[in-house]
């Protein structure tokens, strides 16, 4: 949506009100990603795209009905029904069109700022009739509480989804379905040390919504074919790196920093540099509790304070056994949500309280 | 390597030695998976293959000198350095050629007597000098005491990789590298639901080797298109289908079970199949703590005995406080390790003793 919103904003200056079509989920080989946006005027002008063909046709006779009525439409293309226009691609996509007024145009504005600002930020808006909207950033509460938690998550890593609804609670009206259009960069994740371990961590990372970034000194090993789902591929020595990352102001309190390295010529200048940077959200060391006795002794060598120290995950990751590279990034993950969203790692069977906080 | 077994039990017998060539790393777009097999006979007869093109070419002359020497040869294809033979997907893969001798044909007969009685077994060979060979069981243990687990790990996943070595580990001879040849089925992850979660779900468990299906009685929702990552998504009453799934012998001691509907009319008749047979080896089912307290009601009014009962894992997954699909996917797969493998979901750092039992 970001590409539509100066026109979007631009048109509501000039008094009309407009339609604006999103394309809210998204399955299979779908050509679009949720946020996808296009604008229709009252004179059919249209501006971005959703799919390309057919569904777009669709799309703009909707707009007319929404400009009229004021209410949402929701309409699903690529379930094959055998009537309504489909994708040729095999996926689903699911668009949701709504009128928008000159009413919208403060929180607009203010969207626009807040993204030319390089502040994390969601655009929430519900599903159904006249849609609810809300401005949400990082730490601030949307107005549907049952759905806060989820709302922030999606905003923190920069993810746009749909959010409620799918659960059997009381009150639906604290859970309405929504859509979360998210701006501003993904968290990063970045992995030190090339192997099967590293790996299975970016594939998990990259679903978690993290920008995952490899690095490595060795050129053979740190290649994009071996790591096809990090969003790059770095061949240099680990802390270099980092440093360089810190200083350029590319790393925040999101970022979160694993060293798979298994070998103290790496991992205790890139421990050191991560520990010492105060923003980094996570900062974690696989290795045997023998390694990880050896790194603090270095690290300690190295001048990292007990309390710089007290921030190192090693031996990396939950007591879940796990054996294979893809079984350890599960135990890494699993321990990176729960540090980072105050989970417990026990079993929700065996604990009380609001399974979500 | 299952299609070549037979050829090269028969060249066995005949009396000469055969060089095998298998895949046993791969990366990015390569065309074969791990454990694509291609034998070579004394006079340059090819049964099998491994990628097509060059890389087979280059391979049958790495075989001649194997055939020779007796020791095997690690190569890498697709690493650019301009010189070896290429694939021209962007992949690249390891291939490790080996001399196969007469001495070696009774484990071969004994595995493929496992293999056509429906056994899982994997095949586990060293990969440097004169290779050592053993078949390994669920259950059984490997020689090379340091990597058990993770070998007894991927046989029963039935999953081909490679395993040990790449740890700065005291006794290297404990945990020499080693490629893993599964055998058999792999375990089953059967998903009832067709929402956002399973399809995260989905996508955790087919990374973690587990062959899923997603069932649901609602054909609208139950579409390949909605889980591109499920091996089979199924329109049917998941309890119904269970229940045929049981009675057809493809449900064992391996197979996971999750119920994430939303649903008691679902979820109530599927959980009591899923505790009331014996040999499932996970039934978890997702929900808030009142859903679960309601739950367990209906399960007793079905006649579900307390002993059943405290099978069932629900709410489902580790406190992480998960929010999003993809975050709760990860929680349910870590407590699924967790208890499959032993492990307790407490944090590493927090914990003591071995971080591998």
């Amino acid at each position: 949506m970001k590409n539509v919103l100066g026109d979007l904003i631009d048109l509501l200056e000039g008094g009309g009100a407009v339609a604006l079509a999103r394309v809210v989920e998204v399955s299979g080989a779908a050509p679009r990603e949720p946020g996808a946006a296009m604008l229709v005027t009252a004179d059919s002008a249209v501006i971005g795209s959703l799919s390309g063909g057919c569904v777009e046709a669709a799309v703009i006779e909707t707009a007319r009905d929404v400009l009229a009525t004021g209410l949402c439409v929701n309409e699903r293309f690529g379930v094959d029904d055998g009537i309504a226009p489909g994708l040729t691609c095999g996926g689903e996509i699911e668009v949701v069109t709504e009128r928008v007024g000159t009413d919208k145009l403060p929180l607009l504005q203010r969207l626009r700022a807040l993204i030319e600002a390089g502040e994390p930020v969601g655009l929430v808006g519900t599903l159904s009739g006249v849609p609810d909207w809300a401005l949400v950033r990082p730490g601030e509460s949307a107005p549907w509480s049952q759905i806060d938690g989820t709302i922030a998550s999606l905003v923190r890593a920069g993810r746009s989804a749909v959010a409620g609804a799918d659960r059997c609670e009381p009150d639906q009206s604290a859970r309405p379905r929504v859509f979360v259009q998210a701006f501003g960069a993904p968290p990063r994740m970045i992995l030190a040390g090339a192997n099967a371990f590293v790996r299975a961590l970016s594939h998990t990372g990259t679903q978690l919504g993290y920008r995952v970034t490899v690095v490595d000194a060795r050129e053979v090993f740190a290649t994009a074919a071996q790591f096809p789902h990090a969003h790059e591929v770095v061949v240099d020595w680990p802390h270099r790196y980092l440093r360089a990352e810190v200083a350029a102001g590319r790393v925040d309190g999101r970022t979160v920093v694993c060293v798979l390295t298994h070998d103290p010529k790496f991992d205790v200048p890139m421990l050191a540099a991560a520990l010492t940077t105060a923003s980094v959200a996570f900062v974690g060391a696989l290795g045997s509790r023998r390694t990880h006795t050896e790194r603090v002794a270095r690290l300690r060598e190295e001048g990292v304070t007990d309390d710089q120290l007290r921030r190192l995950h090693s031996p990396l990751g939950l007591d879940l056994n796990a054996r294979t590279p893809e079984e350890t990034a599960i135990s890494i993950a699993a321990q990176i949500i729960a540090e980072t969203s105050g989970g417990s790692g026990r079993a929700l069977s065996d604990t009380e309280g609001p399974i979500h906080r």
